[in-house]
């Protein structure tokens, strides 16, 4: 009974008011409480990784097409992709559409693909901005954004538009594979000390199809990606919240991006899933955060 | 010369690091000093519509494709329309989609029409979640979020996709328009206060084609919405960076709205453009938010 579960802690919330429910399974508002605890997740993240001094750049919700497809998501999560389509047509064409959309028909026929598409992860527009040669050491980015994910759910942790708050590094192999060794050991204790009961596992991505299945084994096997889960919707299978994942050279080849002695850069990073996490605390304390514990209050509004 | 002198500010703003280009023209990282500006807006809009006691919904960037269908966007401004497709096809049609995009070819042609659309304007997400009656006097709500518009362009104030702050009246005629005449005042008020150059004027939306025409005309005959514009490209034509609109019974009735004695709802809104205010103070005030007058960097950050 997962759907159930999810689905009664889903009218918990509307009911509450914390979220606000549209005609789109997956697709919320938020209440200004809702958000403070997601502006209070945020805070804690930048408090996290100051020593980063990592440089902040804040992407909006599409990216360009080109971009997209380089990142190769096409391959491997084909579903959960938003294409953006426009209409470039005259007024002719203009007719048909509005003749289309009177008629209950299917009016997107007369358009075309744009040069963007939706935000597939908050570190892709980064990449190709960093094209060329990395300082010595690498350097550290703080992204934060809105991504898209085409799964409608009635599990309000699985939302089509939610935000992810990342530290991504760029730099040399070593580098790559501390930053997620410690993000994974940070992540693990800041969850803690919100009071949720956290565990880093080996991710376990939803690949698609017959390839994926092949994808999925060898993400387990190489155990390049850790994700940091705890219960959400039900006790019996734990939500990730948190993940930080060691790219290798998937992004720093095909976007050109080298170390300061001219090789291939590796990459990593850590996401924070800030809706999730804000799920993760009403469930853990309750839907009324004035009666949370005093140290996880603390913890999020110093 | 006018494309010129955008292109320019735009050089100014990308050398500076107030802005990160993409690939894509009115598509930008922003900076963590380009967003300390658009706090400082987002707190004094907080703080200028602190009477209305509004209550507070942040929606994302996607909305319901069947809400689009009814706000008529379609009709006026079918060219910036944002329309989400997805694949839901086997893993046949993903190597198809794979052979497209490994050939260079469209490989959006195995896609669909999802559930959703880009956000048009800050407030239509909320009309579906009004249905039914208002209380008495009806109801302001506060809503900000990314919208998107498909105008590529090299005028960095106009972004494709962007951040509206709005406050929302739902009620009765004479409500809807004291909403929007006394945010006209409170707009030319505010802007001036922050050292911009600035005048209400009826508004000019680009409606498209040959029936756009007949709704421009419309519009400004009736002058039922009026922008607040001060240079930010160049001097001669200035730009908007505020709209208070009335929109009479335009979304009151397809989304079922009715105040407290069961008349079809008014509704009149607000809005800021926050990327567009940052712009224009940028350009009023210089480059460095530290070198600005003092009571502009008051009345930003208290």
């Amino acid at each position: 009974m997962i759907a159930g579960a999810a689905a009664a802690f889903r009218d918990e919330l509307l009911s509450a008011g914390l979220l606000v429910a549209t005609s789109v399974d997956g697709l919320y508002g938020r209440s200004a409480t809702f958000e403070a605890i997601v502006d209070g997740v945020e805070r804690l993240a930048t408090a996290a990784g100051a020593d980063h001094d990592a440089t902040v750049v804040r992407f909006p919700p599409v990216i360009p097409r080109t971009v997209f497809e380089r990142t190769d998501y096409l391959r491997s999560f084909p579903d959960l992709t938003g294409s953006i389509h426009t209409f470039r047509g005259d007024d002719k064409a203009h007719a048909e559409l509005l003749r289309l959309l009177d008629a209950g028909e299917d009016w997107t026929a007369p358009l075309d693909p744009a040069e963007v598409v939706l935000c597939s992860a908050a570190c892709h527009p980064l990449y190709p901005t960093c094209a060329g040669r990395l300082p010595d050491g690498g350097r550290v980015y703080d992204v934060y954004g809105y991504c898209f994910r085409h799964e409608p759910s009635l599990d309000p942790a699985r939302m089509q538009a939610f935000r992810q708050r990342e530290y991504v590094y760029l730099g040399d192999p070593d580098g790559a594979e501390a930053h997620r060794d410690e993000w994974v050991k940070r992540g693990v204790d800041l969850m803690s000390r919100l009071g949720l009961a956290v565990e880093a596992v080996v991710a376990n991505d939803p690949f698609f199809g017959r390839v994926g299945r092949m994808l999925a084994a060898n993400q387990r096997e190489e155990t390049l990606k850790y994700e940091i889960v705890t219960p959400i919707a039900n006790d019996d299978r734990p939500t990730a919240i948190m993940s930080a994942n060691c790219h290798r050279d998937h992004f720093g080849l095909p976007f050109g991006i080298e170390t300061a002695d001219g090789a291939v850069a590796h990459t990593a990073c850590v996401g924070f899933g800030v809706e999730r996490i804000t799920l993760a605390l009403l469930r853990a304390h309750g839907l009324e955060p004035a009666r949370w514990p005093a140290e996880v209050r603390h913890g999020l509004w110093p």
